[in-house]
């Protein structure tokens, strides 16, 4: 079918992340896992059109984060570029983060007059957090900008953004209640190059956190919840700084046009920083209750308009979560179906891949470091013998086992968009 | 046969470089590769008495030089030897290249008597280029050495050798039409520890420059190409320094006595440069009309006087490069019928391996990232359960997928060459 492609044409890039997808084997299904009990037909034939392997997201025995996955996905070094949680609880959460910008992350907590915690979590408080942060973003500290964001229950984030900053600087949360506020303070050496920054950012925090008591204790929120007897939640601890890195974008590194078809902020958010474009699309929720249909053919118009198109489902994720051995299965079955309406209508022109960012197996109920099946076809990509797509048939392929990072940089040599090394 | 041998004697290595014969699948092969696609009995055999893998001579996903790749199949890390393409420009031209030359790509090009460059190839000159060349090696400039040769076309080679030079000088050339030479200068800070090296350098660049525009404007080649409405070569516009790189001798890194069977200038420079023996073959043309035969006994002989011997064999690139797949298959039943010599004649103490530099896919007509197939048979060498010889079968084989830098050192343990690294 490629003949018709000139030689050393450069092709499009699909790679299609099915979050969570890789499990381990579950007594309930026979000891299979949740993808080599699902009925598949279209990934075992996609499977068997190409070429198939095993993939360490991140490296051997590692469990990934969905965050440092993703950017090894996008063909980073997560050693590298992987700041801390701040930066990517940020994107998480929908904020506009910036190469550059400090970020925390935050509890809303209780303290009494003398400034002791005593509850890290301001007794869970679920409601009111939006009203309350709201006071607190989009302050101004010794001209240094203050946003401010909260998240699920008693979570939140802080970003600092301004010049002279530096994430060197130790917690305000003592984690542990019972405890005063700690004084945040540079955690480098005072002869370090980035030590007066650190100062400086220390001081902000300082600030900011003697702020967010004065905002919050008088806060009318707070007020109703002394009143029903709940805890107020009348300050702010931030903990964990990170600087927001700063990542050459995707266009700038491989001279391409990219988007990105998610549910979820933190693929999403990761996504935007390293400059794709994320298509609104409607019914993509990141949850079980998708639109996978909307989803594929939001694929499908995006590869029209760009050179590489990343999707994420995170649904399989989800029930590895939950421990929902049948229901990942069953899911499994369901995008399988939107998998054959999305392959017999893709073009000729383009590399696919068919992988995931992590196992997240229903034994464990977490992200684990086992490695994720991973099949590419394409025009003119080498076919092996692999005929079923999951993560112990893969792992004989032609592929052998690779790590994260070298997938975009395989995808791209098989797409005729490398640069040679060399003469 | 190999039990004569005594326990842990050192063995010969031969590691055999079939240039470019890794492919992708081709639809006029049947949808095989034309590895795959050929008669190549003896291959298979090879394989089948072995132990077989795939091979990314750089990196996963990284489209090999000719050059890079043979730096890793002979134990260097490109990424810490590779310096850029001048000094391995020089090199592929049969150039004498030192540790510690500072070479140039050129061009000739012709400008105007301001000093404007009206046509940066001189009118794409073919002839006369090595008369106009000779005019200008062997000159001294400030104590530094010019050497001087002409390669294809209006290309050459510039090597400055000398005292106190750096590559860290800015280009001459221009880079494009309608614009004055360009002076060179150092390409760092004045505080820097190479600064006076690079100002030097740069000095006795500039010099050369005006020096080649006197010698060549007035040269009889380009007062008879103004006679026949030609342009003339009348100056020499160097880019891209390079150093030559400090590499180990092959000799002192392990102890071998070394040489290196090949018909490209390009292959036997690099052979030449690390220390390695470069035979005259009758007939060896590094085109594909290179006389194999004459190649397999130089390889024997260079055996019985040596401990490691590289051949490379380049016809297959060729047709890689010219898009033929099926002379790429015919020619590899030709090498393999001249294998079944080789390998009936070889003795029983060599280590030997069966692999190529790169793919280089008739879908393409260029080197490409997917990886080589690589087998390797000796005494006492694993056996795997692979039986044919090829690009997808080897991916299975219990060699797994290794690094092109990893082939020798796995070679000189199987050759019982290797230190032990502790106690």
């Amino acid at each position: 079918m490629a003949e018709a492609l000139k030689p050393g044409d450069a092709r499009k890039i699909l790679l299609m992340v099915l979050d969570g997808m890789g499990d381990r084997p579950v007594k309930e299904l026979g000891s299979k896992t949740p993808l080599q009990y699902a009925a598949k037909r279209a990934m075992d034939k996609f499977a068997s059109e190409g070429t198939c392997g095993i993939m360490d997201t991140i490296g051997r025995g590692i469990r990934p984060g969905s965050d440092t996955a993703h950017l090894a996905l996008l063909g980073y070094n997560p050693y590298e570029v992987y700041t801390g949680r701040g930066p990517f609880e940020a994107l998480g959460i929908g904020m506009d983060v910036r190469a550059g910008d400090v970020a925390f992350r935050c509890n809303f907590a209780t303290v009494d007059t003398r400034m002791v915690v005593t509850d890290r979590r301001a007794g869970r408080i679920r409601e009111g957090t939006d009203e309350l942060g709201r006071s607190l973003d989009g302050m101004e500290i010794d001209g240094v900008k203050i946003l401010f964001k909260p998240a699920v229950e008693h979570r939140a984030v802080l970003i600092l953004r301004g010049k002279g900053l530096c994430a060197k600087v130790t917690d305000a949360d003592p984690h542990s209640e019972g405890q005063k506020v700690h004084e945040s303070n540079p955690s480098v050496n005072n002869n370090a190059t980035d030590f007066k920054d650190a100062e400086f950012t220390a001081k902000v925090l300082n600030k900011f956190v003697l702020e967010s008591y004065k905002a919050l204790n008088a806060h009318l929120v707070n007020k109703e919840r002394t009143k029903n007897g709940e805890l107020p939640a009348n300050i702010i601890l931030p903990r964990g700084a990170g600087m927001a890195p700063h990542i050459p974008k995707i266009s700038d590194r491989y001279g391409m046009k990219s988007s990105c078809v998610a549910g979820i902020s933190l693929v999403k958010g990761i996504c935007r920083y390293v400059g794709m474009e994320i298509p609104d699309v409607k019914g993509a929720t990141g949850g079980t209750d998708t639109d996978l249909g909307a989803k594929m053919k939001a694929v499908l118009r995006e590869l029209d308009k760009n050179d590489f198109v990343l999707l994420n489902i995170k649904a399989l994720d989800i029930f590895g979560h939950d421990g929902d051995a049948k229901g990942k299965a069953a899911y499994i079955g369901k995008i399988d179906r939107q998998l054959k309406f999305l392959f017999s209508n893709i073009g000729e022109n383009v590399v696919v891949a068919l992988t995931a960012d992590h196992s997240t197996p229903v034994s464990v109920r977490d992200h684990s470091g086992d490695p994720v099946p991973l099949a590419i076809c394409g025009p003119h990509v080498r076919k092996d013998v692999i005929i079923k797509y999951d993560e112990v048939s893969c792992a004989s392929g032609a592929l052998g086992r690779i790590r994260g990072m070298d997938l975009l940089p395989v995808m791209l040599d098989l797409a005729n968009r490398s640069e040679k090394y060399g003469a």
